[in-house]
């Protein structure tokens, strides 16, 4: 047998081998996305078909649109492009349940989402077999293993995950105006019982790496990795707690005009804030209206549903600072301990004490709220978008907000990441949003 | 026998003819209250769970609202005070379904109607058979066939019997919205197949007798009878149709300002106003939305959805007018021939000939369309609001709104009458609003 | 000599005559005309340029625009169309000083009136004198005896005495903006000093005659004069008081829901609303923004700036109610002692004790403040407007306003008369807006 | 002599060296105080008392709040602290006339800066004179030699450039809206005859300094100078011009979604622009409204008041990006051949061309155009605001805004440097705000 011979079977041997690599991350991917849909069918299943139709404010969605527009995401940009014969389910759910694609064509408007009282919510049940039948028959196809499919249907999970957090964001926002303040779930989102006493952690800053590597999926706003020249920082390790924020309340701080920005100070009077979204005070005690109904908040955990604004007036209360989004990402990843970045996956609906020996000692990263940063959102030098529809994903919504990092209570299991950069404008506060104090070290 | 025995058995058979009298007709008031009660049940049925929680716009409310508000006020105002040992049904429902009775305490404010996913349907459904069944258990005590019981039964029928036109008006002005032109039901509310041509109807005028006399039940704001004084003038026979608005429209109209009062112009011009509300242009023709879907307008049938800013440009277009209340009453009542004008029901979901032959000719003058008139919704002279919250019913809207006279194909059988007053703010077309032409008969 | 010359003779007489006559009633409307000229320069003269050019608010208009205005009125209306060779003083104020006249074509938004600091007022005052100097023209021409413009020119009279009230009202309402609370003039407008105490004077009612009857000159919305049907009713003698208005604030007058038509009390709880609109509380006491600067209210003076909601309320507290706009005629006329309704002129910036002997008694009826009826503002039976612009003078407005009759201290000397109706919306209060009380006389 | 001596001796010859330095430094300042003092009160000389009252709009003040506003920043922050004996020229000219310091108590809400008709004019050019004459007598006590005087009153100069700025972008938006189109002056600011061809010019990146070193003057929020990290990339020799502008427009670039941010594209369909803010169209033809009146734009000329958004969506239509400010500041530094960044003053009213050989060849950084960067205002590493109200000045605005760089034709002369942060709203357009492309050097 000649070398030739030799190097050719090797590449047959090599081929064979890509395919079944291929072939089997596809089955990887088919299992993740099913996994994906029921897990949507579950966080549903609590609500009435009246409580997944309404739409509690114009930042929110009703359920039942989050349902039918992660299934038209499918629809749109995989089944009708990639299946042969797919037949649309329903053409005039093209108009209902766009969100926001211009290159889609026009599309009903936000703040009416709630309107939709029809199509009824089996008719949306409907919509979702439909599209997860054909979704099942595009896998048997093997398309999976190919592209662009696999990574269609890899963003279309993460979206799909995207909105299984606003789902759970949306009808606490719902539930918050209802004068009953029913709970979601009698479960409880698990936080941690107890805070540990407050560290700080030192960085020594340099140039420093930022960013998705693209080695596993992420959005296309963590891309390209690149340089970031970082200095010397200290980062606490864990959040702040509702305890801490009481005493910033109890000490004047929704009071003390030097505390804020100007256009905080300004929305504080407007809107009259004098604690978090949904803390409410009841006969002179501070309650908190959650997901499992009105409850005591815990000083313990991490406070939540709080703005940019009042995340940085805290700050400065404190005498510290936000980090920048870099200083968060670069002290996550040496507290993995030389772990590539894109492998950790957070564990969702569990607090992560991402590293409880060595050197990282940081606290609760992923999984209990997103923490503001200090850093705006801004395109990474060399972001391009995709081309076509698909490339509205997150671009077009680079200005005016800031990034958040870290995941949520409410984030879906295995979403995030410590590259992910989630962001709000400033005065949101219907996620569970919370921050973590930094230094300059001195 | 003498004398006084003789009298004093008389008036013993009286006082049993009376107590006869009351009891027979605390039985027809039973009967008509649950035929009532059944009617809203019936209207609400072809509505799914969903459409019947969500809230259009802030002029409306949710059907579920509706059926809950109307037992709240079965509730509070009679059981609560006059059956023994009433047990309310939900203590939270006070804050949800008070309307706006000041005197009844803080409630939930009306925008936000729509966003009360809970008490769900189901619950609102078990409250009305709570409510039923202590309604027929005071019936069965007899006290349907005493004071205050009987009148604020009365009442209670006439209050929700409102609310039975606001649930269709207000579910038409939803599926407006849908992007699917939802049919609430195929079968079309019975309107007139063929206009017949406008004759000019002359009256005398002089001083007349307008208001309810009291002998049946009216609301508050019909009272107390009392005189007017009438100039000659003439009525139209017949509503203005939806071709002669077509007229008006493609004359011109919604661009002409000199024929619109000055607060009309500016809301013509503001809100883009080309058309009565629910009139939408679909490639070139014009269509209609109604509660059977998009519908061709019937250019017989009676123009609805419009303002009076529309309906009192359209009579200077016409080089007419629109009648004062009172003539609108005066006319009718003579109509009738000499009819008292309290015992004229309209015949609901049906054109009501008034009369066919004879003096009058006046045609559908109950049960078609609300009829705007040129008066302002104001006190009648000597008008006094009953005392405690009931007395919040008429009175404290008497500023800003115009009466209409008549009612609509989505009244009530048998709601209104001569002398009742319905009114709306002059903007307001959400209503099945049309108008009746008149002028000073030179 | 025969008869027929003496007919004839006769006839050249009454021509010469009603030739004479015509002559000296131009020369008479000649004089009132440049008195009234004037007067407009004496009001703005206490102000300086930067005062003249700015807008208070919507609802106001700046002194040089009113300046301007008036001068627009006789130039557009009079001098264009009656004096021949009229060289029109600048085309582009066409476009800045038209008002509301749509027939006139395209104008400066109102909104945006107090951004014109060009033209110049220098400018403007040089306009007044090339418009005086050509209405002196076409005085010295004879036109001034002879119709059309013998109208004309009594309308622009009256349409500038309407100015000059509200450039007082507008200087205030920007005064009261000043943080220095600057004096229009130390001189007081003459108020009473002293309330009498209140009488009822009582009242037959009847058919009654009401509206001007075209002798002298009115308003088209005086028009026609025609027959009222009054029943019994009793007048105050005189206004209510600041001293009373503070009983009514003391009693909670503000706080209390059932007092207040349903959209007064929406807008007290929204505007925040405690007293009348100039009171303000300085260290504990109630201090008035006035023409004088900030005074204490006299207790004896008739309250000022209150708006139809609020005399509304006050009446329904004092147990009494507003009298309708021809209860207040009737009375009126009446307490003449027979005199022609339309000779009594108001004696401006002086309280007139419109009879202080004899069958009326009633005080203050003109020229203290504009008294709010409860009558809705409606055109009266019979009324057309005029055709072309000047036909929009008043006839568009009658929708959603209240007829307020009387006079103000700030109304122009002669201006107002019984027959007059002025309007405005119910929640305005800028105007020297009060009330007299009514009741049905039982 | 011993060594000790001569040491001794040369210590008090460098005290009195330090000292003559001190004193020429604080003569300078002083000439330089009142010569900046001038020259307000020159650019407000072509402007009426009318004209110099009249707030243009919220974001705007007028012209003579600004001649007020930084007379009292001179009496509230350097008089009334460091003159002995100094009295205060009116107490109520502290409510009327601070712009923003929390710290400094109540003020006159910024919306009604144009209600303010008084203090008079001559008042506030009374108040001018009042302050100028304290402060000679300040600099004649020697203390302008000495801090914190020397330093305020440096502020103080430089915070009056900036409101003379404003005066003219002020009364520009003020002139825009006035239907006469009024010119401020005759004489053009000068703005380059003939667009050179654009050059792209590569800069290699690395760590580089940015910020001030402290040497001169800046503002705090151009401190700490630090390190900044920069990609290699290229810069446009001159900005983007009204030509290339014209190209955009007729390319549909108003109409094309894609080429916009989201918040962009949501201002440009509800305010419907087509074109940069001055720009209307006048009989098919593009014309521009500037200082000088309405003029036809000049192609050669960089175009003005464009927002962040519109800047944005031309570079991507242009297939390039806006700078960083970073990459701004690195490239004019380098352009300079090696000057010190801080030493480079602007021509104002006169573009500069920064360098016209050697390596750099760009051009109007300076003097022509504030040049928006994809940079979000944001503190420097290390940035600490100044305690008390001075601190105010620029810190409490760092969020929601975007940094421009350069200058522009309205900008004091002397005032801009090289390490200067202007900044505005993403939505602004009133200032003379334009663009210069960049790319990554591919």
């Amino acid at each position: 047998m000649t070398l030739d011979a030799t190097q050719a079977n090797a590449q047959i041997k090599d081929k064979g081998d890509a395919r079944g690599r291929a072939a089997r991350a596809g089955m990887r991917l088919r299992e993740r996305l099913f996994a994906m849909r029921a897990q949507s069918h579950k966080l549903a299943s609590p609500l009435s078909a009246e409580d997944q139709t309404v739409q509690a404010m114009d930042d929110a969605s009703p359920t039942k649109w989050h349902l039918a527009h992660t299934s038209w995401f499918f629809e749109t940009f995989v089944l009708v492009r990639h299946l042969p014969g797919y037949r649309v389910f329903d053409d005039s759910f093209h108009y209902c349940f766009n969100s926001y694609y211009e290159a889609e064509g026009p599309r009903h408007p936000r703040p009416f989402r709630g309107l939709l009282t029809r199509p009824p919510l089996d008719s949306v049940m409907a919509y979702r077999a439909h599209v997860d039948y054909a979704l099942a028959r595009l896998a048997d196809s093997g398309a999976f293993a190919q592209e662009p499919v696999a990574s269609l249907i890899e963003l279309g999970i993460n979206h799909e995950e995207q909105h299984q957090e606003l789902l759970l964001t949306d009808i606490l926002a719902l539930f918050a105006q209802n004068p009953l303040r029913p709970a979601y779930s009698d479960a409880a989102l698990p936080l941690p019982g107890k805070a540990q006493p407050v560290e700080w952690i030192a960085f020594n800053g340099g140039i420093e790496k930022a960013g998705a590597d693209g080695a596993v999926f992420c959005f296309d706003n963590e891309l390209p990795r690149h340089d970031v020249l970082v200095r010397p920082f200290r980062l606490a390790s864990r959040p702040v707690t509702n305890g801490e924020w009481l005493e910033f309340m109890n000490d004047g701080g929704y009071d003390t005009a030097s505390l804020w920005l100007s256009d905080g100070w300004a929305i504080v009077r407007k809107e009259e804030w004098r604690a978090p979204l949904y803390y409410e005070e009841r006969e002179g005690r501070w309650m908190q209206m959650s997901l499992q109904g009105l409850v005591e908040p815990d000083p313990a955990a991490p406070v939540t549903h709080v703005s940019y604004y009042e995340a940085d007036a805290f700050a400065r209360w404190a005498g510290k600072r936000l980090p920048s989004e870099f200083e968060w990402e670069v002290a996550a990843a040496q507290a993995m301990d030389g772990d590539a970045p894109n492998d950790v996956a957070m564990e969702a609906y569990r607090p992560l004490p991402l590293s409880t020996a060595g050197k990282g000692r940081l606290r609760q990263m992923l999984g209990d709220v997103w923490e503001w940063t200090s850093s705006a959102y801004l395109p990474y030098p060399g972001f391009r978008a995709a081309p076509g529809a698909v490339g509205e994903y997150n671009g077009k919504f680079m200005v005016n907000q800031h990034v958040l990092r870290g995941g949520s209570c409410a984030t879906a299991r295995g979403h995030s990441r410590i590259t992910y950069r989630n962001f709000f404008y400033p005065h949101q506060r219907w996620q569970f949003t919370g921050l973590r104090l930094a230094d300059d070290g001195n």
